[in-house]
């Protein structure tokens, strides 16, 4: 279906603070795009095909800008662990699997059934250093109808054998494969560039990144300054490095002409926090990430004051839950807990700013998406709030709320990616 | 079926730190009681009805010490207020209906079922100053098979008409007739003395709920100490009082010889913290409720380490979410920001450790409850946890941590509470 109209009560944002609402209204998808929201239905879309969604809400898909889809087989374990504990015990050897298909299949097979029934319409992927398996969980993306960046991941130093990788040559090579494999091979799926993070990488290998990135204009998305004792060993690593940013910049992986998304972005540095800004770096806020691991929480009030563009991440398996609703809840309570405890100049975020970051926030990162206004592409969710417990007499923002803080994937009845439908599953 | 043998992946708290597991074994119910956990099945017990649940896990019912029953219903909304102003704006206006038995009625049976349908088997409630719709309330609970202890508030100050009651002896006389009229109408549901909080209640009232006290032995909740503003509130209004816990104090209604759990507790004075102790006063850890409404984080590894006696509550509507899974995993996770952020003294809670306080430390307060020793109520769930995607070749311990982060009421295939099935509803 390339034009259709959805009738249903509607919210979107347009900006970091502003909710847009309307009841028993029109949206238009016109091959695949939105054509805006309408109260009355202009005349030249009275002969498109109506769903009729009345009393439900319809809303943008939401985009999770970091999530590791071979840690989903793992999440809830080894939470009593800081970051790096949590990497060497868990992590590795987790990913160590994904050189055998069968398992790959099975465990991004589950993967991926879980983000399909999932309010999230985009992902921005870590898959793990392996080709074949990286390949294998684009197509599965691919078929699912899912819009995602997927990364076949660097890593040449320390980590265990068999999952790190013999050299930066192989790791080039590795990726020159994979990009040759993936070119022209997908309509939703693209690939990104990821080196793991700075501890994982040897110059050599972020010097040949950087080559493959003018080659092929691909987005970067990595890992920055999450966890103390991350940020200690990065110290060390790179002791010519201003900062732990620095040392993506110096090899010519972070932002300015490359679009990229870094991950967690808990403990900027001075330095750091203006190399962010200048180079407009798109923060993936991961809260529950922060939590779980220790890491502490990151400054989004003062990423949002000063221009800089933030989205949300449920960055599996740091965090338990693949719903960036939860994230946007997440998101509003450790700000809340910022503001209480560390500085009350930082207004707490509130249930706007936090959809916001959760919609339109990441949806950035993929062009014109996660937002109705006219020419962005149409990425919708249709959620049946009605099944809720609880008081019915609300305006739509209130509405919203009880979705961000009560809903799960028995409520949402419709999605779509780029105006086609998404099966929800069983 | 009075005396049955559940069998099962089985795990229990016996103390703070310690969970007990057993693969394959017996939980045997004698009486509504547990008489233990065995690997092989006692030769007295080997003619008892046998219920296999081979494969999932058997674990105590949960135990909510502290949750609004009638703010079930606007759960969610006004998150983005403090405590006063969300008292103000949500909670007294929507508390005002509970006048309206017809409200009341399909209002509390919501709530009903979705405690019913979930994991908690215990709670202590709060419901309102109204004396019939609390009656109704208990009458609703009884029906259930749930085990509660739910108090009609007293409120005779600083709250808006017509939920202000309009005098210290309504107040208590409405309490005395609420108190004949459940004497004796129930056997799993009881009263408790619940004055509001210090702000809502005169010294008047205070000294006739501890009159109310010594003549029928009733346990006492309330809230303490949990948000800043509130705390200043207390401050001025009983300026006599070493802290807002010895404004309890001074009128009989804080511990000792008197059970009492207070909620929150986050923000303990030297003087305060020692009361609670002296006093052993049971802290309701409300972390949820307690980043929802930007309190903070109340110093739980200090409470632990001093011996004060501590389990976790839901606080619906300061939390949104009912299940103390919930609450365990919010404990664990604030409890690490705790840590990173303020005192790098107090460890972060364990997954054994919010277990324990899920069922053995809110069970405490119910008596024998919240374990499977011997002796103790057989209140027990059987989980399911094998429909919770990702791995399978786990021990129990790490069962139970998916089950913390990632179950749902779906996965809860029976539940007992003092060895009678729970009906979990559709």
């Amino acid at each position: 279906m390339e034009k259709f109209v959805l009738k249903g009560d509607i919210c979107y944002s347009t900006d970091t603070r502003t909710l847009q609402t309307a009841e028993a209204a029109y949206l238009v998808c016109v091959d695949g795009k939105s054509a805006g929201v309408f109260e009355t239905l202009p005349e030249q879309y009275q002969d498109l095909p109506l769903i009729d969604c009345s009393g439900q809400l319809i809303m943008p898909g939401l985009v999770d800008l970091h999530v590791h889809a071979p840690q989903f087989a793992f999440r809830s374990l080894g939470m009593d662990l800081e970051l790096i504990d949590w990497l060497n015990t868990h992590t590795f050897p987790e990913e160590s699997k994904y050189a055998d298909m069968a398992y790959a299949f099975s465990a991004y097979l589950a993967f991926v059934g879980d983000i399909q029934r999932g309010p999230n319409t985009r992902s921005v992927i870590f898959a793990t250093r392996h080709v074949p398996a990286t390949v294998l969980l684009m197509d599965l993306l691919e078929e699912s109808g899912l819009s995602c960046m997927v990364g076949k991941v660097n890593m040449d130093r320390h980590a265990p054998e068999p999952l790190v990788e013999t050299s930066a040559a192989q790791s080039l090579a590795d990726t020159r494969t994979w990009l040759s494999e993936v070119a022209g091979r997908y309509s939703r799926v693209s690939p990104i560039l990821t080196p793991r993070f700075i501890p994982s990488c040897t110059d050599e290998l972020m010097a040949g990144l950087g080559e493959i990135h003018r080659e092929f204009g691909l987005p970067v998305q990595s890992h920055l300054s999450e966890n103390k004792s991350e940020i200690d060993w990065v110290g060390a690593l790179r002791p010519e490095a201003e900062s732990y940013g620095h040392a993506y910049y110096r090899n010519g992986l972070f932002g300015g002409d490359v679009p990229t998304v870094m991950a967690h972005c808990v403990w900027p540095t001075a330095e750091e926090f203006a190399l962010i800004k200048q180079q407009q770096i798109r923060v993936a806020h991961c809260p529950q990430s922060n939590i779980n691991l220790s890491s502490g929480i990151a400054p989004i009030r003062r990423y949002l004051d000063a221009g800089v563009p933030v989205g949300l991440g449920s960055d599996v398996a740091g965090g338990a839950n693949t719903s960036i609703f939860r994230a946007m809840s997440d998101a509003i309570g450790v700000s809340k807990l910022y503001w209480r405890l560390i500085d009350q100049d930082a207004a707490p975020l509130t249930l706007e700013e936090a959809f916001y970051l959760g919609t339109l926030g990441g949806g950035r990162f993929f062009g014109e998406v996660g937002s109705f206004a006219p020419g962005f592409e149409f990425d919708a969710l249709v959620i049946d709030d009605r099944s809720i417990p609880g008081r019915r007499d609300l305006e739509i923002a209130d509405r919203l709320a009880r979705v961000v803080y009560l809903s799960d994937e028995r409520h949402i009845v419709r999605k779509f990616v780029q105006g086609a439908a998404v099966a929800l599953g069983t």
